[in-house]
């Protein structure tokens, strides 16, 4: 583990310590897939008695080979999630899937054992009972033999009892060149029985060879369907980890999954509609937003936490678009790192996002300062107070167009020039 | 003029000298609107019988007062265009809209007036033939009475006759943070007649509080109605304003011109179908492109010219939306400023462009070298002979999907820290 890393802290104050999470067994190992660095690199989320699951991958054309696999196989219950770093078996071809495919027989068959030795009604584990994520290089011979080598230390390390220790283990298991580990939780009823909600992810590592895939994974001891853990996520995703953005590019290797252990009884759930999910559904956003802003917060380079607010829209997706057009623009980031209310930048983004705008209804926050109000520079405006706001860590910046009552949020931050160094320099 | 500016010279090697073009008068002079250096800021052009014209203005929802003054009055023969920079007249609400009228009226008099001395058939020249571009801060007061107070000199010094020093003068006149005048020309034949056309251009000077704005303005001594070459711009936009990326961002203010005197007498053109303007076409389509080439060649704080091109496509759009995914992508640009063949960031953006892609029939080259062949790392791929490639002022990436006959090509610049120096640090 990182020495200069300590639990219980993080810049955006989102960590939290995770503790025991019924039906799951954690393992975190190192298969020496970094050469120059003795880390953990290879982390297995267990279920014990399977879990409902449901996932979401990467919109690029290209995705990576344990994508495919995924899309292709797993479709049943759940019984283990395999997450690799330094190696995001992209372009990887067909041997990159049999890679998976090969790693997939010999899991399902030490985890096959693990289930006799341990568990009183054991279940025979298949391969489509698996799901794989990676993350890292791109185009590199994914380590196949590297892998099968550390899956016997892996599943014996299996932790049946968990603390903040072996989930902060496993949270850095998976990062790739993010400065912190991204946790976070919240515990929730449902029909009046108490059920958690876990989870972790990882983020805009972009230093060569790494892409800047987004990883996201949420567990629960509740028991939901595939069905509707499926609606959930995808009604969840919209505005947690599809609200985020950190430079506009999109990795090959993308996934936001959840697992639901089923380990809790609580009345049962037939749709997604039961008014008894509602605090689930809550909670749940609360987890995926807090680790999509980790994720946004630790973006490469990041000096300062941007939220882009665009209220008072006709439709949610006119204020997505502006949202987009400011959180992606070059001229507006560059400014905020040079603590510069340079609120010009914020009208072109504006102006571009291809939504129709009446200026005069047209009003911009900064901070709590108004700077255009009705179409105009407010009488309130003061650049020096604006320029002191500029300063701090955390910026947000409201527009409201003046046309309706739809509204959407998005995280982002500043671009420096560590994001060059980082990105450009790192070889040469 | 700028002392270090050297005629005929530019990096790009598009630097033309141009000469006298028939019809035509300049100026530019300083009209004092930058406060702490004295340079021409003010630059008429004058088209003694008049132009016909066609223009095509910024795509953004946010324009300028200039860009709706021009496209609420200026649809006849335009008989002067007035370019000022510093004052991006946008934002500036009516008040801006009003000066450029005020400004207009001025103008429109004092030109009637030199008129009246200068020509055999003088005409009264109406403000609606009259053309205005602004560049430069948004949301400011525009300099109505400084500009208004220069009118009379601007006009005393119209040169009549041209030479290459009076267009470098009023290239640079309407520069704000470029470090190069944009100039291109090329001569052809409409049905034996030999015709001119120049053209100069302003660039991406984003330096707060300027915008990425880019004017273009095109003269030609050709006869060629309105409604022809509102038809050859729009058609020669495409592969060249509209196929340059410098930060994906769009001004307020955006702006490309063609404007013919009439000065040569040619076989008459009814349509633009007409095979005797098929050198023009052809001719007009280079001018514009060095122009824009020129343009993000000067991109702020770029180190490299960047061609993208992408060919084998199925249809254009395939080809452009995979151009502007490359162009656009952060990743791609720091990868190129830091000299890194890393084409997992190429692929990453062919990926996200939301283009169907075959990956077995994809190539990627990066200028002569093969990297990727039909989806897989090239046999004659070499490292290091592509890093050495990396260092060169001019990188060309060339991508083939290989399901069609369609191309496209976009020009852009690398991503440097100068960029952000420039962009985030020139006010802290």
């Amino acid at each position: 583990m990182n020495e200069n890393y300590q639990i219980n802290t993080n810049s955006m104050g989102f960590y939290q310590d995770l503790d025991h999470l019924d039906g799951m067994g954690l393992s975190a190992v190192s298969a020496n897939l970094y050469q120059n660095k003795k880390r953990d690199d290879l982390v297995l989320f267990y279920f014990r008695k399977g879990a409902s699951f449901a996932s979401v991958y990467t919109q690029s054309n290209i995705k990576s080979e344990n994508i495919k696999w995924n899309l292709n196989n797993s479709k049943e219950k759940i019984h283990a999630l395999l997450v690799n770093t330094r190696n995001a078996n992209a372009f990887t071809g067909k041997d990159g899937y049999k890679s998976i495919n090969n790693i997939a027989y010999l899991l399902s068959d030490l985890l096959t054992k693990k289930q006799i030795e341990d568990e009183e009604e054991p279940k025979k584990i298949k391969i489509k009972n698996l799901l794989f994520a990676s993350t890292g290089t791109i185009g590199e011979i994914f380590p196949e033999d590297k892998i099968l080598d550390s899956i016997p230390h892996l599943i014996n390390k299996i932790k049946y009892v968990q603390n903040k220790y072996i989930w902060v283990k496993s949270a850095m298991g998976i990062l790739t060149t993010d400065t912190k580990p991204k946790i976070s939780m919240e515990e929730c009823k449902i029909a009046g029985t108490k059920v958690k909600i876990y989870g972790v992810a990882k983020g805009s590592g972009m230093i060569y060879p790494d892409m800047a895939t987004t990883l996201g994974f949420v567990f629960t001891d509740a028991k939901i369907g595939g069905n509707i853990l499926k609606k959930l996520l995808k009604k969840n995703i919209q505005n947690t980890f599809n609200a985020i953005s950190c430079d506009g590019d999109t990795s090959t290797n993308d996934m936001v999954s959840i697992f639901s252990t089923g380990y809790v009884n609580h009345k049962e759930l037939r749709t997604v509609k039961d008014a008894a999910l509602q605090e689930f559904d809550k909670s749940l956003n609360v987890v995926l937003k807090n680790l999509a802003k980790s994720v946004a917060a630790d973006g490469e380079g990041a000096s300062k936490f941007v939220t882009i607010r665009v209220e008072k829209c006709k439709n949610e997706n006119d204020a997505k678009k502006i949202c987009f057009s400011i959180a992606n623009s070059p001229l507006v980031k560059t400014a905020i790192a040079g603590q510069d209310p340079n609120w010009g930048r914020i009208i072109m983004a504006i102006g571009k996002a291809k939504v129709k705008i009446n200026l005069k209804k047209l009003n911009i926050n900064i901070g709590q300062f108004k700077v255009i109000e009705n179409g105009k520079i407010s009488s309130h405006y003061k650049e020096n107070d604006v320029a002191n706001y500029m300063k701090s860590s955390e910026i947000i910046i409201n527009v409201q167009l003046g046309n309706g009552n739809k509204e959407f949020e998005v995280y982002t931050m500043d671009l420096t020039k560590k994001y060059i160094e980082i990105n450009a320099d790192y070889r040469s």
